[in-house]
């Protein structure tokens, strides 16, 4: 007998993967260059020519110890090169010991929500959150509680938080910048969240962590910076991924960082290495381990997104658009005319224009462009997105 | 506040890895020649070298597609030539669709069995099992429970199952080649336990799957081959990871094959992915994927492994320990005189040598030793066996 819910997962396409196998029938019947693809969030800056480099080095290594098992939590020394550079960017001190990789931010994430599941666990989503983490939480003892979204500027406010904090409230996962938004949460905003929260810790009697799930975290524009979260609210634990900042992310790996300032560190860190047992982690893929431990340094070419999000938030903007302007990752958020974000998305269709509605990322009436294209389709698609815009103002 | 269960699994160091790092510090005591490591299954012939060779020929695919994201499934091209391996080698109809890669065999079968995992849900583990098999299910909503050991021959023995099978029962987990025992299930014994799990399916009114964990599946000697389990009972469902085979345990990759003769067998491949994606997976490590696609013909150089075998099975049983004769993988069970396997192993440690007590493979009273390991430390290693059972005899 077959888990229904596990069947359900599986058959559910995201509607991202729809809309993108959709344009891929489009483009055989109306040529390649006329359907605007804005689905996927898969990094269009090219790898950096260093990774390939670093490969040909360690393939000079004795195989076996390169592509040997490393322990659970990694090579110890790509660890140390982890833990120096974010010793050097946050004056934190951070260890290898507190270092754990994994196979991406996605199985890190889940193995610090099985780690606090307890009986009735819940844990806090801020919309508009990715659209995986009810599935990550609710399938790993977790009830997801959802916050809606501040549709005036979808940032962070701590009183609208409170509300939803009960007894039994483990952890709120911030997602900054963020995915769909764009948006970087404010250091001030960071603050009151921790401020909210190490009071209603005290009170409760347990913490609540932070689960700051940061693949983006390098991705900020306009000389804006993600807070390190840990120095405005100890009780943090980060989850990181290398996918967008090396635009590597078919290889798996990222990593969990439990602070020593995190209440319960060790034990914390313990209870999500044994967490990633029970999900089939043996170690990260430990030649990717080796090439991040030599390319800590390594930082995204960010300059052609930055053009795509200022080159899309104008024009639309302009058109008569209601954007979201993005300031960090590669997303922005576009309200439906009409305000029905679904059927905005069908008519845009009609025009081989790929949005996706933002409804299972917790925020309808909208829909969440990945402006990590080519600029060239950008421009390709102004007129189309202008015919749109006609069609809802005729 | 920390689930206990995952503290306690991430607290636990299995007392294979306990008794390596002791014997690095012992090393540090008496000299690394002077230790003799029998405790990690960590593969001793060198990985291919075409595997370095392909790395390096697909470093010149253009990086963002060599390293972005593949589909869950994976790459559809590698996935194409494992199943066109699979065809050849077995004459079943394997395609494509039937394989889903994962990041080795681990998260392969949780997957598997996370798909299985309905309300109550048995599974069956065949004692000698592998030591991590009770937390792969017991984490992941089923309830293992345990067939001992035939330790006459370590063989399948249906008539053994058969009282254990119960209306809850889903699955059974198959490992053979066998890690610990080093056997390899016969034909006639995996036949007897289909028509078994055939009469008690109908029985019952549901499928009681074969979960065959087969990442040992290449190792086997004296011209045994390890049967191709769905071609004897359809409701099979193979796991498989490349670690052993390419000499690669450091970068997780492995599969899941849902044959078509297999029950439901869309809907369970349908479930595993889903079950999948509630672990954190998203795609296999996408280089790999494309070093498996065009590995699929190479086959690992048995001729050490055989000899290791040969050469402790030999020696050890004119010293008049009790051994089970290996056919495959690259462990041996010993039997430890007296009956005490902890005892027995902390009386060899006393001579340097490292014996993992089997208990918790589910066989008390035996040690298993990894044959992965250099012949010369073996050649080094008998004189210490030697004195260890002339304890015992004196």
């Amino acid at each position: 007998m077959i888990n229904t819910d596990m069947l359900r997962y599986g058959r559910t396409k995201s509607c991202i993967r729809a809309l993108y196998e959709y344009g891929l029938r489009q483009a055989a019947v109306v040529g390649k260059e006329n359907v605007f693809d804005y689905s996927l969030g898969n990094p269009s800056v090219p790898t950096p020519p260093e990774v390939a480099d670093t490969i040909r080095e360690l393939l000079k290594m004795e195989p076996l110890a390169l592509h040997g098992y490393t322990t659970a939590a990694g090579d110890r020394e790509a660890r140390e090169a982890v833990a120096a550079d974010l010793r050097r960017r946050t004056d934190d001190d951070i260890q290898a010991d507190n270092i754990f990789f994994t196979c991406g931010a996605a199985p890190a994430i889940i193995a610090v929500c099985r780690a606090l599941a307890v009986e009735n666990a819940e844990v806090i989503l801020l919309a508009p959150y990715f659209a995986e983490y009810p599935v990550y939480t609710s399938a790993n003892g977790l009830k997801p509680v959802v916050v809606p979204a501040d549709t005036r500027d979808f940032q962070l406010h701590a009183d609208q938080v409170e509300p939803y904090i009960t007894p039994n409230t483990q952890a709120v996962i911030v997602n900054s910048p963020n995915n769909p938004a764009g948006v970087v949460y404010s250091r001030e905003a960071l603050e009151e969240l921790g401020q909210l929260l190490k009071r209603k810790s005290a009170e409760l009697g347990h913490p609540i962590y932070i689960i700051a799930d940061e693949p983006y975290r390098e991705l900020a524009y306009d000389g804006e910076d993600a807070p390190y979260i840990p120095a405005i609210y100890p009780n943090t634990v980060i989850c990181y991924s290398y996918s967008k900042s090396l635009s590597m992310p078919g290889e798996r790996i990222g990593y969990i960082c439990v602070p020593p300032c995190a209440a319960d560190s060790a034990d914390l860190y313990a209870a999500a290495a044994g967490a990633a047992r029970t999900l089939g982690h043996v170690c990260a893929p430990s030649l990717m381990q080796r090439v991040i431990g030599r390319s800590t340094k390594l930082r995204p070419d960010m300059a052609s997104y930055d053009r795509n999000r200022l080159r899309l938030y104008m024009d639309l903007t302009d058109m008569g658009y209601r954007c979201i302007k993005p300031k960090g990752a590669f997303y922005m958020l576009v309200e439906a005319p009409g305000g029905d974000s679904l059927a905005f998305s069908e008519r845009a269709k009609a025009h081989n224009l790929l949005l996706v509605p933002a409804d299972d990322f917790g925020c309808p009436g909208f829909v969440r462009l990945s402006t990590c294209v080519s600029y060239d389709m950008i421009l390709r698609s102004l007129p189309a997105f202008r015919a749109l815009m006609a069609e809802y103002k005729g």
